[in-house]
């Protein structure tokens, strides 16, 4: 078996690169561990960048976001009890970002694939990769009982923080960076309508809180919670308590509460691997870093990585040019370590920290007090919040 | 003895009140347990916003400052080896800073002082504060071996960090805010013609390093140094050495070194006092709050709160109000926490934290690299830097 891109993995990088390449005639196989059920079923963030919008309708497979995702123009800090108004389009010359979940996107790229006869391997066993280091990479897998071998001209690791292509990497050839934080989000979604048409950011003394949303009809919530803490000490009525608490009056009438749909605490990261390139391997999305979901530039930077990947892939087969591949790492890396910088900067000045102290809350309130006053300030959280530019080479 | 406002303390905050309360008629006196010649011998930094140069002017001792002082249109940010120029005036609406040593503003205050024959008693032994939670305050101390009672209406506390006024409240009334960072400056005056026209801040693997300047001829150079450091081991040679190892290219050539005037290492401290008022007892400057020196925020602060303090006091006098002397406290608070928001931050970013591991390190560099890049973080940095405005009531 032969293909011109072996794609390791199925979720939004490698759906949406595999859809790109295709448009572009480059032919790719999709090779992903899990079943497609599994991928569909993980609930992730829900807020894309006009780049990553962009990239969607150029993978031809824009439609329904453009229908049924909903254009957001602000969003809302809510501290010392106040609610404030960040004006996203007006700080930043119109741009928007689109509320349309992450498990949207990921049915309509499958969907796209599916329409076009493209192959993809769910479920597959024993994925392995191999020879990247030299001119003939391949990959083995095990699919219904079966061994194949997958010989191909690259293979893009778009398999996630665990998956196996940066496993693959000898440790000499790259260098991680990390931050764990002291803390987790413990997530709700529920069939209710939002509490408020833009989302919430709340830092309080009890600690973070999020109101977002996927549609008119379904919310996503989350609170801070200890590492230590476990879902199952959470009953839905004991979550909405606790939101309640960290939500301003007017939140608080018109919260609506219903039973959840899914439930369950994620740790906070940053994690960025240097380079992205290894040979004929390219990692792509949460393959090289993560970031924490405070400011959801998670599957925003996945785009960012699949534009620059993609455009890389195109100008090698049609140009002869091996130009973008060679500048892809180094391109991507540029956006990867602004948006990691500002998803630190927002998780650090929204959440508590009860090891910085009294000092350490007073920063937060004095940073937040400054920047709804600070038309430069207001100005750099809304220019990161929407995305920021792609850059030229 | 008698008089309105007995203010402890010669410092520049002790001294520009006094002045400001003299030309508006109002009577005080200044006690203060050092020298004159030990308050003119301290270093310290030497950049005034225009907040301060007006304060300054209003004192009526202005001339001087504006004959010698240099006036600075931006900074340059040296990173990854390369200078990058903030220009503060062309982000600011052509607002710009003063280059003026404390020192010297120091001298001009006294001198005014002296001319206008205002009482100040230096070299005061075992001053105490009395009575500011009642009517009748007063303040008792030793002078050239003889005890005096000084009765007044208001103590003003300019005293410093380290000073008598902050250390009478009862513990229970005020709220002390810290933050202690894990290094130290050395500091190293020489007359030598600055390295650059403008200062400079470097991040360097090495520890921070600022070109600073006293005038044309006189050069202030910093190093951070471990606080486990002495000055015994810093030769003028070796510091010279250090500083050159942190320094790009250009800015070696055009170093010139010399022998040292003065050498100190210096811990850098965040702290704030709330509240600021006490009864008949206000704190005004480091005898309030602290910040590092990162942005030579610690002057301007001083002067911002005689700003307002005197402000107050006027009010009090002229118009037989209160309502400057009852706002005081949370007017200069506000101004307060911005600045030690601003310092900490720019402290946080330009200095080498071992204990932040590598992901703290990209991190400051992604920042640097977007503060340069970007117009809304750049000017941010820049209205900050030349000092956030003053708050009507």
């Amino acid at each position: 078996m032969r293909t011109q891109v072996a794609i390791i993995g199925a979720g939004p990088s490698g759906l949406l690169l595999g859809q790109l390449l295709y448009k572009a005639g480059i032919d790719n196989i999709i090779i992903e561990r899990q079943s497609g059920e599994y991928v569909l079923g993980r609930i992730r963030a829900g807020i894309l960048e006009q780049v990553t919008m962009d990239l969607v309708d150029q993978a031809g497979v824009g439609q329904r976001m453009h229908e049924e995702g909903l254009v957001h123009e602000g969003i809302e800090l809510l501290f010392g009890g106040q609610r404030h108004r960040i004006d996203l389009s007006a700080l930043t010359d119109g741009k928007k970002v689109m509320v349309y979940g992450q498990t949207e996107l990921t049915r309509d790229l499958m969907q796209a694939r599916q329409d076009a006869g493209l192959t993809t391997y769910y479920s597959a066993a024993n994925v392995r990769v191999h020879g990247f280091d030299g001119q003939t990479p391949s990959v083995t897998f095990e699919h219904e009982g079966q061994s194949h071998t997958l010989e191909c001209d690259f293979i893009a690791g778009c398999d996630g923080f665990h998956g196996v292509c940066r496993a693959s990497v000898p440790q000499g050839a790259i260098t991680e960076y990390e931050k764990v934080y002291p803390f987790g989000w413990l997530g709700l979604l529920s069939d209710t309508p939002p509490v408020s048409d833009e989302l919430i950011y709340a830092n309080t003394p009890r600690g973070f809180a999020l109101c977002s949303q996927r549609s008119l009809t379904r919310s996503r919530y989350y609170l801070q919670v200890p590492l230590s803490d476990k879902v199952e000490n959470w009953s839905d009525d004991a979550f909405w308590a606790e939101l309640r608490k960290r939500l301003d009056g007017e939140a608080n009438e018109r919260l609506v509460t219903g039973a959840s749909l899914e439930k369950s605490i994620a740790p906070l990261r940053s994690f960025v691997a240097e380079p992205l390139r290894f040979g004929r391997m390219f990692l792509a999305g949460d393959a090289g870093h993560i970031v924490p979901p405070t400011g959801a530039k998670g599957l925003n930077l996945a785009a960012s990585d699949v534009a620059y990947l993609s455009q890389g892939f195109i100008e090698y087969y049609s140009e002869k040019s091996q130009a973008g591949l060679d500048h892809y790492s180094q391109r991507a890396l540029a956006r990867i370590w602004k948006a990691e910088r500002f998803s630190w900067w927002f998780t650090s000045m929204m959440h508590h920290f009860p090891e910085e102290g009294a000092f350490g809350q007073r920063m937060q309130e004095a940073e937040l007090a400054y920047l709804v006053q600070s038309h430069a300030a207001s100005t750099a959280l809304a220019e990161n919040y929407v995305g920021l530019p792609m850059q030229a080479r």
